[in-house]
């Protein structure tokens, strides 16, 4: 029985993987949940699931917990203490880490000093800090499972094969809702358009970064740090219909990789039952009904955010947290309607711009360059 | 250094094995050569390599070897007592086998009993015999590494996974020149349209075999003996651009193929450094430069052979020895202008169809099974 905490169990990530655990009860056991707000669900989770501990968003929202549970068998936490703490229980041994965006960084270290395996959906932890954290992981013993298509794809294309002998990873991306709009068009594209990505459902913010390439950005630098691999051995091909979910490419020209149905609980499952595989009996794919598989390079012209990726990834430091610092708060700006579509890479720019990198040797250098990066975007927002 | 001793060593697979070694030569050694007839082309190869020991078809070519040999520091043997030197030589850490067709399967098993890794490009020694050869490579600690295209993606795909969690395998087929066609066109197809693959480059018989299935087949038997598994778990896919070399689904959906530019040298240089690999300097896949990926089932009707295999790896014992050998003389009676195309499954289900299996206890019982089933195909045209 392995035994788990979710971080973000309320969001995208977290629903599917209690949708696998439900069909897995006899493998698995809840132990803790930690959610944001939405306490109708959560509600419902623990109704099912039954954790020991849960967190949320903040002390009224846990007195209000508090008082729609009864019998309270249950401890009820609150806050960045509250998550750390369900991320930290003695008796877990694997933790999903799945909250949204850079307050998912704090836990999973956390999760990670007190020797916990981590199932990781945050891309932010890697992003923002990726060598700070691989080497708490490997002074802790601690493996990363990565949970989300790509790098899972990547991860099952390296096993049994030799790192040393890796030539090059190809990350795919879907191309997302705007892979043949012209610049003109980019610029008016609405938050309805944006929302509606071809192939995932997802949260909003990650829909919103697939629209616009930043997630593939995002992507490469947390392969960097995930696989130890130089930025310039990693490339991007757009394969709309997103069954290739990644590739390694080795010196003797081999290729190997991974493909499925676009269904996070594949990568989640995996991530799960590591060494094992869960028979999951999701649909399978079927290359058979697939008119074809297609592969282009990306535009870095009209996708400016990708391109931004590479360059903080090379000015390295702490430019990555500036990076995805600043991408969170246009994005945000664009769902509230404030700037354009094409809005977000300029102000990421912009903000890249104005910023000297420093080194990053704590976690705390990360923090303060995502603050700072918060407050110059908002400014020119 | 490794030491090799490569069987069939003027034929396709040798020609492009001893290219490979030649850009290694600080890792390769090649102690002993066999070929059939091709005198002029050994001479080169063993005035390149100088093997201690070389072999060739019968006592007058190696008289005539002698002759034009000097200076005479060199072993030169013939015939199955020579190959079978070559094969056992006490010096030699793998064994290449590539000698084509059944003459293949007794080399193939005196290597495996002189503890000889095997490099096998030879079908037959697997699709005749699988059962017993698996089981002495068992017992004498041997790995037998594929060096073709589908079985070497197979082996890549299933390394660093369980492969209990193996849902199936997929071997993708070419579909060859006759993809097409009608099964009007087929019964008129010429010999010189049969030998003209859309991609691979490869001897007259797996040329043969490749158009008219057979040789999907006899993999697919081959793939049932190497990797252990049960026939009704490997399924074949038609890909035309033959790109994704053969792949492997997972029972939690996930499937991983191995892929990679249509060349034997791939399969060949992983099979030689295996666990490590060359840096071959081949040509590499670029997908961006391939138009489109494409699957589809094949066409049993129109391509009897597969089915035909299928039936045999089912009935079990002694018949897939029987398929292999009435194909090998239907294939020459079509390559010497005796029967048709389509004459080539015909002849080999009448001959199966005469056939009574037997169980495969011995190297024997596939010999005398090989034999009869010669005569039968013999009769019959």
């Amino acid at each position: 029985m392995k035994k788990l905490a979710i971080l973000g169990s309320t969001g995208s990530i977290g629903v599917n993987t209690l949708d696998i655990i439900e069909r897995f009860r006899d493998k698995y056991e809840i132990v803790a949940l930690s959610a944001g707000s939405n306490i109708q669900l959560l509600k419902e989770q623990i109704a099912k699931f039954k954790p020991k501990v849960v967190s949320v968003l903040n002390e009224p929202l846990a007195n209000r917990l508090k008082e729609e549970l009864d019998p309270l068998d249950i401890e009820i936490l609150y806050g960045i203490e509250g998550t750390n703490r369900v991320a930290t229980l003695s008796e877990v041994d694997m933790v999903v880490s799945a909250i949204v965006g850079a307050a998912g960084l704090i836990p999973s270290v956390s999760a990670i000093k007190a020797r916990k395996n981590i199932a990781l959906a945050n891309k932010e932890t890697l992003v923002m800090a990726g060598k700070i954290v691989m080497k708490e992981a490997k002074e802790n013993g601690v493996t990363i499972f990565p949970i989300d298509s790509e790098h899972s794809a990547v991860f099952q294309s390296l096993l049994g094969h030799q790192k040393k002998d890796v030539k090059r990873i190809i990350l795919t991306a879907s191309g997302g809702p705007f892979l043949n709009c012209s610049r003109e068009e980019l610029a008016n594209v609405t938050i309805q358009e944006a929302l509606n990505h071809p192939v995932w459902e997802m949260g909003k913010k990650i829909t919103i970064d697939s629209a616009s390439l930043m997630n593939k950005g995002l992507e490469v630098i947390e392969a960097r740090w995930l696989f130890d691999i130089p930025y310039e051995k990693i490339d991007v091909h757009i394969h709309p219909q997103s069954i290739v979910h990644s590739m390694v490419e080795y010196i003797d020209g081999s290729v190997v990789a991974q493909m499925g149905l676009p269904d996070m609980r594949g990568p989640i499952s995996y991530a799960l039952a590591y060494p094992e595989r869960l028979p999951t009996e999701l649909p399978s794919l079927n290359l058979l009904e697939i008119d074809k598989l297609t592969f282009e390079l990306p535009d870095e012209k009209r996708f400016p955010a990708l391109r931004l990726a590479y360059r903080a990834v090379e000015e390295g430091g702490t430019m990555p947290a500036v990076l995805n610092a600043a991408n969170e708060i246009a994005v945000e700006a664009f769902l509230n309607n404030k700037i354009g579509f094409t809005g977000i890479p300029h102000i990421i720019k912009q903000t890249m711009n104005s910023y000297k990198v420093k080194e990053i040797n704590t976690i705390q250098d990360a923090l303060e360059a995502d603050s700072w990066a918060r407050m110059k975007a908002k400014m020119l927002i």
